[in-house]
């Protein structure tokens, strides 16, 4: 049997830490006199209450550390419990959400998603709205400790290869996670910050910089208006485009440059990738809609760089409805979608490393057809890759083409065409946002679709964000025994 | 410098062959009176004395036994070099096509793929229709061998694993493939006759009835009318169903069942895995139209069983356009096309053994997640898989999608819209036929396609058709040094 006493400690100390911040919501409601303040406060203390008495139960069973097992649930059932606390004041005050509804939406804030189901954006009030920035600002941050302390050492779809920047030792793996997540606190913070005082400079009310300054920097995608960025076009895209691409680099590196230490980032292949990504895929686009749709050079350079670095690195800030930019940047965005940022970040999906892994082991294949007693091993970044971070990634590959074949087929079942079913599928696995066509596109809105659907996409959401392994894990019945 | 004369005297003789095989459709246009039977007198004329010019040239080089790299030029040029050979009729004669297009539907043909750019069909020659039935018969047979005798020595995208049926020693890779070609043509004739049989036994006519043999056992999917299947309605699907089955498991089978063994095609992991994925796919289709359209048993059987048997083994015949079932046939058809049948036979796409290997990898992978320690083994029939199978079989998958998606995006750049780009590069790089929407799905054509969307597909059918990595090592330099 798993001792489950340490993973309810932690994760209620989590929940009570989720209750304090809704407490800003409160005020900020408070502040401009709107009744919604009752939801917050009634829903902070109850979930702080909670978390505290979660806590308080399950001290006892305390170790010195964690077990791997424990690990694994540690990690799934934070996301799975946390958001049924986060959803709390959308049900209880505006927009008095149902059950379906409100989970949907805090867990699609939680991983940093972005899809909604909210309309009326414009007229919710303040808390509500700050509230939906604040699950996806502590969800970033939450998972950028689970990418750098959690998924090493859970050697899930190839992080064991970034193991030494991690642990080793279960023992130590709580301390060390708070001593990490209490750095890259800061620089998020920082950021953070940052990113909303540009905001500001470029005319955004300090409010709609505040929230989306959080959702940016969480690569999640809320925002404060029904328009999405499409309220804010012009410079304000650039500022937004620099915080996403920010956001998708591997914050590990930050702590090193602040340590006086450039070299890091600057030879970080992961990095190079994605910088050389986005750039070569905002010049294929600028070109496309210069050539074929007859556009200004700057407005089509900045469309590209906006909505290119949203959905590369899963934010899914939409400032125009690209569906209209023709069949071929629809399909590209597709694809970009399932490409993703650095691991280590807030940014989503497959990520930039396993591709180089991927592409490196297809390119040791392809040497070694001809000449079959020679060896070649695939190298990253001049080292070769172990055996066991070939075979996980190449895992996960599969696993993740089959998990968005899977999804797809049960949401096509439950009635969505196809273009919705597979884009839907696509964009809850990798925590984009919006999804293609007419429904759930970048114009649209996940609140026509039915509950069921909905449930599958709170389900695939959680899978995607947790780099599937970790949750297929637990329905193995060799986990649970022994 | 490899030594490229082997190659094409093998090459040239195969050509030859082939001018052979324009002699049938030629009698059947004198038979009827049509003048168009000059064009294949004249096409098998040049064929054969290119074909035999060829071989006498090349003759000088031939040494005891083909290299690797040889092997690898042979497999890749006979399907690049034929085609050009067997599209001369199409040109010459009726429908008199233009280059792309004879090009397009040859090597849709000889890829087995059966995808057609022709229209009218019910008005063309008996000849010209003959040689569309051949071009995949021969596809057909010709992907046999490959699969058998060459691929395991190839080591491509894990086709290792069944190296002990093959051959160890590339000296007599030649005269064995010869050996193999020949037990398994008497198989595969015997199969077209008794398919040929039992069409005509229901009702069909004689020349419907060879043609579609033909084009059956091929899992090809040419059809003499323009309805596709969808003319012949009724138990001919049944018959169609089982014979499309039959070209789907692997042929090694039948000769040990006729050498008296059948114990081996009875145990075979591929053919129970396949049988059971066609009995659970037709029934969940059959269910959802009995539940969800309303439509009566055996009907809902009927068009179940041969559209999903039609699908799977990538034979694509259409006896109804199933775009019009809703939204979850479509997607599950779309799916069921990346699966195929099983290797060694003509069916098309990544095979059942290599999801076998890879959900017995995903498994190790994940029961080893939380026992680092462990060492657990993927099996696949109870054997241990070799480390070089799985990472051949990982990088397949991984390179069939980046296939798939780079495919999908040029269609994409060329103007096609999403649905028919992305379903259509799928059909192609699986050679099953049909695509989806109403440009290229089941009711469709490939006609009204522009040029230069013929000549990618053409160049999907044939990577596709060889399993990818024997297309794409030829476009390493390494492959040529040395």
């Amino acid at each position: 049997m798993i001792d489950l006493r340490p993973v309810f400690h932690v994760i209620g100390l989590l929940t009570a830490a989720l209750g304090l911040f809704m407490l800003p919501p409160m005020a900020f409601d408070l502040a401009e006199g709107d009744g919604n303040w009752r939801a917050f406060a009634l829903s902070a203390f109850a979930t702080t209450l909670a978390g505290v008495a979660l806590a308080l139960v399950c001290r006892a069973g305390r170790g010195p550390g964690l077990s791997l097992r424990q690990v694994f649930l540690l990690t799934s059932l934070t996301w799975i419990i946390l958001p049924v606390f986060g959803a709390l004041p959308l049900m209880i005050g505006a927009p008095h959400a149902g059950l379906t509804d409100a989970i949907f939406e805090t867990v699609s804030g939680m991983t940093t998603t972005g899809s909604t189901v909210f309309t009326g954006l414009d007229d919710l009030p303040a808390g509500t709205l700050l509230w939906r920035g604040i699950l996806q600002w502590i969800g970033g941050i939450g998972i950028i400790v689970v990418a750098i302390a959690f998924l090493p050492v859970m050697r899930v779809g190839g992080m064991q290869f970034f193991r030494s920047e991690g642990f080793d030792t279960m023992g130590k793996i709580l301390p060390r996670a708070a001593g990490i997540a209490l750095s890259i606190s800061w620089i998020y913070l920082a950021l953070t910050l940052a990113c909303m005082f540009a905001y500001e400079a470029l005319g955004m009310p300090f409010f709609d910089a505040l929230v989306h300054a959080m959702t940016t920097m969480a690569t999640g995608g809320f925002s404060t208006r029904d328009a999405s960025f499409g309220a804010y076009q012009g410079p304000l895209e650039y500022v937004a485009g620099l915080f996403m691409i920010l956001a998708s680099l591997p914050f590990v590196r930050y702590i090193q440059l602040v340590a006086g230490s450039a070299r890091p980032i600057l030879r970080d292949p992961q990095v190079r990738a994605y910088l050389g990504l986005v750039a070569g895929l905002v010049g294929v686009i600028t070109l496309y809609r210069m050539a074929v749709l007859g556009d200004h050079p700057e407005h089509s350079f900045r469309e590209a760089f906006f909505n290119i670095t949203s959905i590369l690195s899963g934010t899914g800030f939409a400032s125009v409805d690209y569906m209209n930019w023709g069949p071929f940047p629809v399909a590209l965005f597709f694809v970009i979608g399932l490409i993703g940022g650095c691991t280590g970040s807030t940014a989503c999906s497959v990520k930039i490393f396993r591709y180089q892994i991927a592409i490196a082991a297809i390119g040791a294949q392809i040497r070694s057809l001809h000449a079959p007693h020679g060896v070649f091993v695939p190298r990253y970044q001049g080292q070769p890759i172990g055996r066991d971070v070939i075979d996980s990634v190449s895992a996960f590959f599969v696993l993740f083409f089959f998990s968005l074949t899977g999804f797809s087929l049960i949401l096509a079942l439950l009635g969505l065409d196809t273009v919705t079913a597979v884009s839907g599928a696509a964009t809850a696995l990798a925590n984009i946002g919006p999804g293609l066509g007419p429904v759930i596109g970048p114009s649209g809105n996940f609140a026509t679709l039915s509950d069921a659907a909905k449930w599958v996409l709170v389900a695939a959401m959680l899978v995607g964000r947790l780099e599937l392994f970790a949750v297929y894990v637990l329905f193995t019945r060799r986990f649970w025994a022994g």
